[in-house]
C-alpha cells in the first residue's frame, strides 16, 4: 500500500468512528470504570469495533492495537494503533474537545496519526513527508522565540504524581503561566498544530493516546519528545511533551529537570 | 418591558456578540494584558461595543456594567451585565469552550441570564420563572444522590490561592476525582444545566462572570451559592459553587469547610 492509501484508509477509519461516536453524545453513554479505573463508555467501544471491521476487511495482514480490544498480530511490522476516544472525562461530560485518535506504526514508530473531533467536524492528518492538514488544508504551528511567552497546556493536575508534578511546575512557571490551558487530551495537540498553542506537557500517556499526536505535530512542523528530548516509540515511558518551535526543546528539558 | 421583552433582547445581545466575535476566532486577535493581568482580545471589545450600541438605542434607562467598558447608569434599578468572552485563555488558545454571558439584575438580583457559545452555535438562557433553554429546548439538571458520584469541574487550579486551594481539595476528594473536569469557564455551568456535570466550584469570579450563570442553573433545577451556602448577589465575594441537585448544597458547604 502507497502512503496515499494509508492516509485514505485513516480517514475512513475516523469517519466510521466519529459516526458511532455522535449518537452517544450528550445522551445515555453507559460509562462504566475499567481495572485501571479509566473510565470506558458504549461508544469507545462501539467506535473500536467500527475501525476494527474496516482493518481487518482491508489490510488483514497489519497489526491492530487499540484501546478498549488488546493487540492482534503483535509480530507485524505495520501496526495501526486505535484511542476511538481520547478524552472520556470531557466526552462523558458533554465537552467537545475529545478526539478519535488513530496512528499507523512501522517498526514501532508512527507514520501516520489521525486526530478526529467528530462533533465539531474537526480532523487534523499528519503523515510522514507531507505537511499536516486541519480540515484538509495544511497547518503549521507558530514560532516561539522565548519560552517565557510560550502558551502551554495540559489536561488535568491529578494525571502528575508528586514527583513528576515538581518537574512540571518548574516548567509552568518558566512559561506564559496566566495563559496557560487547562483540559483537552488529544485537541490541545491539534491546536499546537495549528498554531494556537505553544507547548504540552504530560505524563502517564500509553501509545495509543500519543502515536497519532506525533505525525499531526511534526507534520506542521513542530516536534515531540519525552521529558529528556528523546524521541517517542512504541517503548516511551508515557512523560510527552509537544512543542511547536523546535528550537525551544532544550529549554524544556532543561526546565522540567530543575524541578526536585 | 415584560420579560419576554428582556429575553428576546438578550438574545439580540448575544448575536451580536457572536458576530463580533466569530471572525477573530482563531486568527489575529490582538491579545493585550490589562492591568489586573487578564487577558483582553480586539474580540472582546468588538463584542462588548456591540452589545452597548444595542443598550443604548433600546433601554436608555438601564444601567450597563461591562467587563471591558465599566458602568453607566450605576444607580439604575434594573442593569444589564455583560462579559462578551468569558474564557478569553481558551478563546485566544482556539477552545470552542469560552462564552458570551448576558445578564440582566433587578436590584443587584440576577433575573435573567445567557450563556452564549457563538463557534459551536450553542445557547443556554435562563430567566425568573421560567425553565432554562438550550438552543430552544427545555433543559433540566441531574439529579446527583451521593457526593461520591459528582463529577466536579472548575477552570483552572491557579485561580486558587493556597487557602482556597486547601478548601477546594477537600471537596474534591470527596466527589468522583476520577472525572474532574479541567478547563471550561462558563460553559462548565452550561453543561451543568443541561444535565451533563453535577458541579462546579470557583473563587475568584466577579459580578460579570457569575451574574449570567445564576438564572440558567437555577431554570434548570439547580443551584447555585457562595461557599458558605449564601445566595449569590451583586456583592458577593466571588467564591461560587453551582449544583445541578440542590439537595446536595448541605454536603458541598460542609466538605469546603473542611479544608484548613
Amino acid at each position: 500500500m502507497s502512503l496515499s492509501d494509508d492516509v485514505a484508509l485513516a480517514n475512513r477509519l475516523a469517519d466510521a468512528a466519529g459516526a458511532a461516536i455522535r449518537p452517544y453524545y450528550r445522551g445515555d453513554i453507559g460509562l462504566e470504570t475499567k481495572g485501571d479505573e479509566s473510565p470506558v463508555t458504549l461508544a469507545d467501544r462501539a467506535a473500536e469495533e467500527a475501525m476494527r471491521r474496516i482493518l481487518v476487511a482491508e489490510v488483514s495482514r497489519d497489526g491492530i492495537q487499540g484501546e478498549e480490544f488488546g493487540i492482534e498480530r503483535e509480530g507485524a511490522t505495520r501496526r495501526w494503533v486505535l484511542d476511538p476516544i481520547d478524552g472520556t472525562v470531557s466526552f462523558a461530560a458533554g465537552r467537545p474537545i475529545f478526539g478519535a485518535l488513530i496512528a499507523l506504526l512501522q517498526d514501532g514508530f508512527p507514520v501516520l496519526g489521525v486526530i478526529d473531533q467528530p462533533v465539531t467536524g474537526e480532523r487534523w492528518v499528519g503523515a510522514m513527508g507531507r505537511g499536516t492538514t486541519f480540515n484538509g488544508a495544511e497547518v503549521r504551528t507558530r514560532p516561539c522565540p522565548r519560552l517565557p511567552d510560550a502558551v502551554l497546556a495540559t489536561t488535568s493536575p491529578s494525571l502528575f504524581d508528586d514527583h513528576s508534578a515538581e518537574h512540571f511546575m518548574a516548567l509552568a512557571g518558566k512559561t506564559a503561566h496566566r495563559r496557560m490551558v487547562w483540559g483537552g487530551d488529544c485537541y490541545n495537540y491539534g491546536l499546537l498544530a495549528s498554531g494556537q498553542i505553544d507547548l504540552v506537557c504530560e505524563t502517564g500517556l500509553k501509545l495509543h493516546d500519543f502515536a497519532a499526536l506525533v505525525p499531526v505535530v511534526e507534520g506542521a512542523g513542530g516536534t515531540m519528545a519525552d521529558w529528556n528530548g528523546e524521541p517517542l516509540h512504541a517503548g516511551s515511558d508515557g512523560h510527552v511533551i509537544a512543542l511547536g518551535d523546535p528550537a525551544r526543546l532544550e529549554d524544556v528539558v532543561e526546565a522540567l529537570a530543575c524541578g526536585h
